[in-house]
């Protein structure tokens, strides 16, 4: 059902639409150049376009494996498996895990809670802050299911990133109950200004760390990962080989010549990160300016940035804006009840600066008509 | 456990070993410099490079459509989904009638059979022949399942091709009573002599047709579909979206690209059959003139022969053949019990000329030696 307006939203995007709704990276910051020469040079070698292993391109998961490690995260080829996007990994986490517990954000990424329910995990969602979950609750909750779902690097949609001395106790009580934690880092090197560590590295045998090339490189590799003990990562291999054999090789192989240039890859990284930085920047004073009375805290990191209209129920704003062909997710979407929300998450990575100009002028003068 | 198995044999090959295993076609014939020009024409567009919709790429959705027209099968761009690979397209079709019976052929293909299990589909297994499953009995376990999986064009691993009657009177049945059939295509176009006429064909409304791309274009490509009702492909749209999103993008913008040149994909497809007929006629000939104790029928296309060695436990065989370096599957994998079995499934498709005659000179040895 809520999925179902998301896409009416998405669906009722065309050419004069301004979109703050969806979660595109910027298409402009795409290494054209460098994919195009890594992606030719998969057809020098018939084999490449060959069907290959379920866990994925063993160079690939060496190569990510080596990020791990960098970052001081011991890691082995054996602890990655690689999957259709950070998605699929989740997908085959759930299947794995259906039928259980599992504690979750409130609000927390739809494409995730809806992998839940289709592998029927009954949900428990304690309350997102901007420094992280409610500790307290956490504990109370987890203690039963022994098994969570937390995006702690600028959450989707909350943007918020979780302050370490909440990891470190996530960490530890994960590790004296002995379960595990489902760690999704999709924006984890967005970071404007330092990389958290993540709660999963305190954690190597309790922790299933996804990562995703979707949101620095580009979406359409489709390429993800899930980080875990090995013996884990067997039984995620099952699930894999299962569902669709492996994932697309073509793309496995351009993004392991891509990733032989390591230092262009950071060089890129730093490039996205400088670059969206001033974007959201633009788009909070932006914010300032035409909507005054939308309160937030500017985002550390990540794509969105996800505030309140005190008063106003957004679901019903929106419908009004998408007539006016402007748009963004109302959060009564991203909650698990069914209670009106005053709160906005707006994409900030898409746009123009025109673009943002015009569109929340447009929400403005619609809020004024509510 | 039997997945296991065949795991097993496929990892023990190495450099050495020449392997009549697996289901792989022959890469020679991959058409590399097609490809990778319609691979290079996607970077033209950073757009291409973005996410897409969860249904697939709607330009090749309308060529797939535009296939099944040709052969007069009438179908739209919203017939069809788009998946990773067909393997995906069953797992998607499992997913939604989980919990139900299934009728299927005995032997039958481990990977759907192995997503059946997965889904807790529980499956009724009827004796296949040459020329089609058994229809008697086929009618009585459907009458109660209402849902079978059935592989008419040179089935795996059987290479059976079902008669014209089977087709009828099966697709007569399923209508009448208001079933589906889950029809697995994946060998349809690697006919020597003439292309069958689908069941799914005779009834639109109650089939699901499963189509790829892995064994006519590349296997890395990881793309396949399914074409069923509108009403059937939007529920498993919502499966497919939860997932993994969608599939490869650059795949599916370099699949149309390939596409778009129809009269050069006939000719490619040409090619693959003659050259399919050519390797199936010299193992044919090198297995009288190695293994004259093999029974068998020449395949009317397809990529296995399959046939038997009359008291010889296959399993046992290959297990002594591994040992030797050349490995090929014992149809004791393929069947649901326990049973042994004295058949073989050879793929003729993947190995040179001399690897099938030195291949077969090995196991002729070992099975004197056993």
């Amino acid at each position: 059902m809520k999925r179902s307006f998301i896409r009416e939203i998405l669906e009722s995007i065309d050419e004069e639409t301004i979109s703050f709704a969806g979660g595109l990276p910027d298409e402009m910051l795409f290494p054209l150049k460098d994919l195009k020469e890594a992606n030719a040079k998969v057809y020098e070698h018939a084999t490449n376009l060959q069907y290959t292993t379920s866990d994925g391109l063993f160079e690939l998961r060496e190569k990510i494996a080596e990020l791990y490690n960098e970052e001081g995260f011991p890691t082995d080829a054996k602890n990655i498996l690689i999957t259709t996007g950070s998605q699929q990994a989740l997908y085959i986490i759930a299947k794995h895990f259906q039928n259980r517990e599992i504690t979750i954000e409130n609000p927390s990424y739809l494409g995730a809670v809806n992998i839940f329910k289709i592998n029927s995990l009954s949900m428990k969602a304690i309350t997102l802050k901007n420094n992280g979950i409610k500790i307290k609750q956490f504990k109370k909750a987890y203690k039963k299911s022994k098994l969570c779902y937390l995006i702690p690097d600028f959450q989707n949609p909350m943007a918020s990133l979780y302050s370490d001395a909440k990891r470190e106790k996530i960490a530890k009580y994960i590790l004296k109950t002995d379960g595990y934690i489902i760690e999704d880092a999709p924006y984890n090197k967005l970071y404007f200004e330092k990389k958290s560590q993540s709660i999963s590295s305190r954690i190597p045998n309790n922790s299933l760390h996804l990562g995703s090339f979707s949101k620095t490189l580009s979406p359409s590799l489709r390429l993800g990962w899930v980080r875990g003990n090995t013996e884990i990562i067997k039984e995620f291999l099952k699930i894999k080989e299962t569902i669709d054999l492996h994932s697309c090789s073509i793309a496995q192989h351009t993004l392991n010549n891509y990733l032989t240039d390591k230092q262009n890859y950071k060089c890129h990284l730093q490039n996205i990160r400088d670059s969206y930085k001033k974007k959201m920047e633009f788009f909070a004073k932006a914010l300032q300016r035409h909507l005054p009375a939308f309160r937030f805290e500017k985002p550390k990191g990540g794509m969105f940035i996800y505030g309140y209209l005190k008063g106003v129920d957004t679901y019903e704003l929106v419908q009004e804006c998408m007539k006016k062909k402007v748009v963004f997710v109302p959060a009564n979407q991203f909650y698990l009840g069914d209670e009106t929300s005053d709160e906005i998450r707006f994409n900030f990575t898409h746009s123009s600066a025109e673009e943002v100009e015009n569109g929340l002028k447009k929400i403005a003068l619609t809020l004024i008509a509510l």
